[in-house]
This record gives structure tokens, C-alpha cells and sequence, in this order.
């Protein structure tokens, strides 16, 4: 039973109290009319949960958000697109700041209580001074949830939106609202995860993070294009309350209903950021089972979804289960060959580690398909992981020698 | 000062008492008369030393080596390319056991005193009736280097071996001859490194094993294409004593110039492997300093290397210096983004972890050539670490989508 419908159309300003604007300053590309600039805003107090990168390579303004983080109550968002800030140094961090200082002088918030992150090439100073031109352009607020998220977009050929309306099962309801960028980790732009989620909902600031954390936890890191991994990767959830629900507290039924629409967005959202990765013809579900803890099944799917030979068997459609054997092997787990199945969609390709005898041709009809499922069995215990990958292909290599 | 000269022409049957011949079996490819299975001998007792892949699915050749290595008189070796026999089960262990047993029983030898490898396609049962038609033209021997050579390689586009006189500094010399096979660790045929190199030096077991495993460790396990590892790669070093010279013991001022020989052919053998990955354009000496330990400089320096993101950079042949930062940040090593230097040859591109401010077109010339060196100073330590690798290319995509 689904507890969330979409609400056609939705977007970042559809949860009660979201307003936000965006702006072409011309950071992507000097002169060319692309929106790379927006600012979100709500008047009310909110609570927050971000999960940022690992990469200990963290652009300037994930510093600064890491800082902001410490308070609570986070009323507007900066994002740009075409400049990283990464690699920038001190000035980098000036920048940022400046950033937050712009919006929160616009809003009357402390610098704190703004979220900035910026998504495109690294290692080049932000061109504040177009930032600066553009700046008020993107702080004229407004309902429509397109704009802001074109405004972050890089390599991305689809904008990435929703929203839903999620019944709490007690009578009440609240809203959840997102965009999200990014399309493969790679790109010449150094292409960055971003997400911002917003919601009406009331909710505690340890509700709302529990969630949050678990969440991205299974979603955006479950995805994977080609292993590397971004110096910007943000993930936001702001809850402003005006919803007027009961307060949402942990491990309460309406906290489960909210996570499981809150994992849907994300889910959904992940997604359609593989399907939308650079240059790829085919969307690979690979779930590992049997394993002896969630780690390893997580470890051996990745290694699996990362081998540059097993994606090029996707990409060729073909069938070629040694090359999973052999990405299985290397993965640092402990595995037992003879224990380990291998199925492509529900044919068998593999049994007790050696061919299951299946024809090529029946293996072919499933991975040939643009969408199927690689299923390993390991045979060793009941932990389990799925993660969702691409192949890849020589156009995804021509891509990233644009410059 | 070398203390060691090639031997023109020379290879595995250069030191005294090894012979080898080699067969068109049609393992390759039916009816094809391609080179695919040879047979080297010694009739003298050996010292040997072996190192096998670190794969947790191995190959049933690797199995029975493993086994074989337990006793220390190794005479014979026996290698079919077109046909990994891995993945291939207890059939698979039969058939790797019957290719010693042939050889030993050709030779008047034991089964374990035969080294037995195969490397091609995985998961599909050997052909063992067109092994057996074609033994006995195998086993003839002669002198030629080159056919065995041939014989072991699969998508290599050149045959890779050498001969050396070695001067052990007491007036005593030895000869040490190899041959090497391995084009990229990924193909269609899952290409696997293979090293095989033989002396008539007399060593004790001790010295030559350590000295054989410290070369691996600094050549072989140095060179990366795209971070993947077969479940077929080994090493194998075979001295029969032939020359006449003192024992080298471990320790000795005479292992040391050994070793320094042993090290200059691998080193030379695994560079040639990187210069023949499949349809590499560039050759890439990638150097990590000031690490904290040698393993954070090995582990740095392999993230740098197996980045789709890096490597696309050196296809292009530009200095995306923030594409390198953003691989050391995720390779999980402490590091401090501030003190991070890079340079492109002997031109810095990065100090403090921000740009050095030199042109692009100064760092152009250095990652436009077709071979150069990344440098990367951690600032942290004394420590360092080097490794070899290529890019990346569309052609490399194609060439891993033949069937």
C-alpha cells in the first residue's frame, strides 16, 4: 500500500513555505543565457539533515555547510552551477562565505543559517563578479520548480524532479518536494550529486537526520557509474513544519511512513540519475545475496559494478559471466568460487561456479535488454545489497575528452 | 654501473640446458595456425621460485602450480593460450593435472616436478583432444625463444622477451633469459600476465625466492591498465645451476647484482606489457611522494592510475590537474589537501592544493607527449611509491566489445 502520490508538476516549491528563484550569470559560460544560479528560501524555522562527500578532497563550500551544519536552522539555499569552487584554497572559502553572506544580508539571516554548494569545473576561482550581477536576478522568488533545478544542472540532459503528498496514516499529511543533478560522476565538469529536499512536515532534528542518513544510505549510495567519486556531493533535507502535522518523532509509525516515501524519492531520484548518466545505453540492477554481512555483499557489488571489463559486457549486451567471476574474486571478500551462482535477470548462468549449462542465446535475450538484473549469490550467509550501474562505452569516453 | 648486458635476440632458451618448442593446436582459434601451445624443459635440477595471482577465483592451473611449487624441481612447464581453464571446475582441475602428466610422462618426470598455466577465454571446458593432437609438436625442442613466445600470447600485438648476461662482480657470470605475455589485464580473451624466466645461475631456494618476490612486488604489481586483476596471472623463475657459478646466497654482494638484473628484466618486461595495452595511446610514470608509508603512496598512487576520470585526462593529453586531486582524496589515505603538490614532468600544477599558476599551455607540453611522468608530492612523509599505467581510450572500449 503506497502511503505517497505524486503531485504532477512538483518540485522544490511545492511543499508549503518554499519559494525559490534562479538566474543565467553566465558562470557556466560567459554570455550564454544558461540558468546557473538559484536561491531557495522559506521565512520559517526548519530543521535540517545534509550527508556530504567522503572525498577528502571537499570543495570550499562543503566546508562551509559542514560549519553551518552545526546550527540548526537552515532558511536559504545557494547553489551554482559551472564552477566547483574546488581546489581553490583560502579563496575559495572566502568565496563561499561570500555567497552565504549575499543571501543572508537579502533574507536579514545570519551567514549560518545558508546552505551553499556549486557543482562544475574545479580548480578555477569563482567568478564572483558575475555571481555578484546575477545575484539579485536569483533571489527574485517564485512557485515554479523548473527553474532552480535547470539552475543546477551540468552535464545533465533531463531535469530531475518531484514531489509527493504522503499521508502519515494518522489522518495527517505532509509534502516532500526535491531536484536533484547529476549524471555520472564523471564528466568534464567534474559532474557533483547534488540534491535538495524540502518538506512541510514537523518533524525532530534527530528524526529527520536518522532518516535522512539511512535513506541516502540505500539510494544515492547505492548508485554507482564509474567509481569515481566527487569533491561536492550534497545531499539536503530542510522540514519547515507548516504542514501543521503532529511532530514527527523517531521510531514512531508516522516516521516509518515518512521514510518510506522519503526512500522512494530518493530511490526514484537516484535512479533517474543512472539513467541519465553520461553517454550509457543500459540500466543494471545487481543485487549480491548470500553474502556473510551487508559489507561484503555492498564490497562485492561494487567491485562488480565498477570492473571496466564487466561494463563493457553490458554495453555489448553479451553474457560473458567470467568476467562477473573474476570481478567477484578481486573484490577482496572472502568467497568460496564453487559456492557462487550467477543468474542474468531469472537465467541461470552460473552454478557452484561453472557454466549452468544455459545457452548463450537465452542468456543473450536478458542482457541484451537496455534495463535487466544481475543477480550473484555467493552462498555463504543472508546478508544482501543491491546497488544500480551502467555500462560503459565509447561514446561515454569521447564525452570526457571534451574540454 | 650495469653489471648486466642483453643478449641480442636471446630469450627463455638463452641461459645453458633450457630448451623449448611450440604447436598450432587450434585451441586459439579451430584450424587456425596460430602458435598456442608450448612446452619449456630443463633436464638439469631447479630451484624455483613462483608468484601467483592474489585473485580469490583462481584459475585450475594456478591450483595445481600452487600444489606443485610445494616441491622444489621444477623441469618442465606447460602453457596454452586461447583457453584460461578457469571457471572451469573439477573438469577444469582434470585437465590441468592431464597437461602435467603428459609432460611429465614425455619427459620421464613426475607430474609435480611440470608448472602448468593457461590463458584465454574463461568458463569454457579446455579442448583437450586438440591439446593432445598437438603435444608431441610441442615438446619437440629447440633453441628458438621466439616461437614459445608466440605461442603464449593472446591480444599482445608484440612478442615480449629477453636474455641477459649477468656479471655477479666475483668474476662469475650467469645468463638470465624470459619471456612475458599480457596486453592489458582486460580483453575479450580476459587477458592474463604471464612471466616466465629462466637461469642457469646456481641460487639457493631462499634467495631466489626472496629476490624474485621483492622484484614482483616494485615491476609486475607496479603496472596497471584498468585496475582489474586476472584469475590467471603468474610469474615463474627457474635456475638449473648450469653455469658453474658459486651459490648465490641471500645477502651476498652476488645477490645483489642478481637481483639487480632480475629486477631490470621485469621491470623492462612489465613496462613493454603497459606499451602494448590494448590500444593505450599513452605511456604514464606516475610517482607519489611524501606519503606517511610506502602503502599510502602505492594506495594513492593506484587510485590516481585506475581513474576512469584521470585517465580520459591523459587520452586528451590535458592537464586536469583537479582530476587528479579528486583521486587522491577518495583513495582513503589521510591526506592534507593543502599540502598537496602536482607536477606534469618538472612543471607544477598544483602547490598547496591549489593551482600553481603555470600556464596551461607550459602543462600541455608535458601531458601532450605520448610518454610523461605525473608527480605527486603528499607533503606528509618520506615515503614513496611508483607505478606504471596508460589511458584510456574509445578504441579500448571497441576493441573489449569483440566478441
Amino acid at each position: 500500500m503506497a502511503t505517497f502520490q505524486d503531485i504532477e508538476g512538483g518540485g522544490i516549491t511545492t511543499p508549503l513555505g518554499f519559494q525559490a528563484g534562479a538566474a543565467a550569470c553566465g558562470i557556466k559560460k560567459v554570455g550564454a543565457e544558461k540558468l546557473d544560479l538559484t536561491v531557495l528560501y522559506t521565512p520559517h524555522e526548519t530543521t535540517a539533515a545534509a550527508t556530504f562527500t567522503s572525498n577528502r578532497v571537499k570543495a570550499a563550500p562543503v566546508h562551509v555547510c559542514e560549519e553551518h551544519m552545526q546550527g540548526n536552522d537552515i532558511r536559504a539555499v545557494i547553489v551554482n552551477s559551472g564552477n566547483a569552487n574546488a581546489c581553490t584554497g583560502e579563496q575559495g572559502l572566502a568565496d563561499a562565505r561570500e555567497m552565504a553572506a549575499l543571501t543572508a544580508t537579502k533574507f536579514g539571516l545570519k551567514p549560518e543559517q545558508v546552505f551553499v554548494c556549486s557543482t562544475g569545473v574545479i580548480g578555477t576561482p569563482m567568478p564572483m563578479d558575475r555571481l555578484r550581477a546575477g545575484f539579485e536576478t536569483a533571489a527574485k522568488l517564485g512557485e515554479d520548480p523548473l527553474p532552480p533545478t535547470l539552475a543546477i544542472m551540468t552535464s545533465d540532459t533531463v531535469p530531475k524532479y518531484r514531489a509527493m503528498d504522503v499521508a502519515l496514516g494518522n489522518g495527517q499529511s505532509v509534502k516532500i518536494g526535491a531536484m536533484t543533478k547529476g549524471a555520472g560522476m564523471i564528466c568534464p565538469n567534474m559532474a557533483t550529486m547534488l540534491c535538495f529536499i524540502t518538506t512541510d512536515a514537523a518533524i525532530t532534528p534527530d528524526c529527520l537526520r536518522g532518516l535522512t542518513k539511512r535513506a541516502v544510505k540505500y539510494t544515492f549510495n547505492r548508485i554507482t557509474v564509474e567509481g569515481d567519486m566527487s569533491t561536492n556531493d550534497t545531499v539536503l533535507v530542510l522540514a519547515n513544519g507548516l504542514a501543521g502535522n503532529t511532530v514527527i518523532e523517531s521510531d514512531s509509525p508516522e516516521a516509518k511512513a515518512f521514510y518510506e516515501a522519503l526512500h522512494d524519492m530518493m530511490l526514484s531520484l537516484a535512479k533517474a540519475m543512472i539513467r541519465d548518466a553520461e553517454k550509457a545505453t543500459r540500466f543494471i540492477e545487481l543485487t549480491v545475496h548470500g553474502a556473510a554481512s551487508e559489507e561484503d555483499a555492498h564490497t562485492v557489488a561494487k567491485a562488480v559494478a565498477n570492473s571496466v571489463l564487466v561494463k563493457c559486457m553490458w554495453n555489448a549486451g553479451q553474457p560473458y559471466w567470467g568476467r562477473v567471476m573474476h570481478a567477484i574474486g578481486y573484490a577482496g571478500v572472502d568467497v568460496e568460487e564453487s559456492k557462487i551462482s550467477i543468474d542474468f535477470n531469472d537465467v541461470p548462468a552460473t552454478r557452484q561456479g561453472i557454466a549452468a549449462g544455459t545457452s548463450v542465446a537465452m542468456m543473450r535475450e536478458a542482457t541484451d535488454a537496455d534495463e535487466h538484473r544481475l543477480t550473484i549469490d555467493l552462498g555463504l550467509g543472508e546478508a544482501s545489497a543491491t546497488v544500480y550501474t551502467t555500462d560503459l562505452n565509447e561514446n561515454f569516453v569521447e564525452f570526457n575528452l571534451l574540454d
